[in-house]
């Protein structure tokens, strides 16, 4: 479908969520691969838009590219939003956690979802998940999870679906050896 | 992207918005093409599914398929759903509106949206508005509208993104000759 962006870069974050069950800390942050920056992107008021000539960016990050499709700022949107994230290989989101609802519908590639708990004390090790082209898969509301394309050599492209935007993220990040 | 399921069929429901504005009859129905039957479904908490084997269903309408991909009933979801809807050639939704928001991509094919307003007391013709593949539209919440595989030979295949499940739905329909 969607003929992403060329792929562009979700930062290879550092360690992956499977270390970080025992020593998280908690960073509110300015979204850096999220749509925080998309204040200045002018609103959009067109009834149908071709996505491919949609505003993108990778927000700094290399081998990582992010378009809202239909989003609170660019469109309005109140109750929902919609992204298309690619990511090229080995490429993957920061440790995240939001209070909203999120589902994901992989369009392309393959990759690793990172996924802890918010109701242990101590989330441990995260499950890794294997995901895959045509697969779909829902965040629990404030799980931290990471999204990481594992594949070598194929761009992981998915639709990102959000309630209640404007997202608000909180990282989580190794306490040290980051 | 999504491997669709085979196009099966959104009943080629009479008249087309065009000719319905000034007409309406408001009726509030049981959804026969969106997933209200869906609570027969058994409950599915797996964490990343395939969807090509999820449960999809025509609701009695031939050249019409439906999949919930994360949904109210199914996958507990309570602030948005998500759908998979594929349209043979020639087939349509009922002309109907919502309260809900409601983000329409298209994977595949091309065909019409038919869009009335709410805003106005007599409607009057509503817009006819091209869709094509890798094109996003958002429904403005209470417009009535229709989708239409318009095209001949090619199905239509969208990716439904509606907030606050599980939808309800009212049907506009010609006040008579229907």
């Amino acid at each position: 479908m969607a003929r992403g962006p060329p792929a562009a870069a979700a930062a290879a974050h550092g360690p992956r969520l499977a270390g970080v069950g025992r020593a998280l800390l908690l960073v509110a942050a300015t979204a850096t691969f999220l749509p925080a920056a998309e204040s200045s992107c002018p609103r959009d008021n067109s009834l149908v838009r071709d996505i491919s000539r949609m505003h993108q960016s990778n927000y700094g990050r290399e081998g990582f590219s992010h378009i809202t499709v239909a989003g609170a700022l660019a469109h309005g949107m109140k109750e929902v939003e919609v992204w298309l994230q690619t990511f090229g290989p080995g490429k993957r989101t920061p440790i995240h956690r939001h209070s909203c609802e999120e589902i994901f519908v992989v369009l392309k590639g393959k990759g690793t979802l990172l996924l802890g708990s918010s109701s242990l004390k101590h989330p441990g090790e995260p499950q890794e998940i294997p995901v895959f082209q045509n697969s779909t898969f829902t965040i629990p509301v404030n799980d931290p999870h990471q999204i990481w394309n594992s594949d070598e050599h194929e761009d992981l492209q998915v639709l990102v679906i959000i309630s209640r935007p404007p997202i608000k993220i909180r990282y989580q990040q190794r306490r040290s050896k980051l």
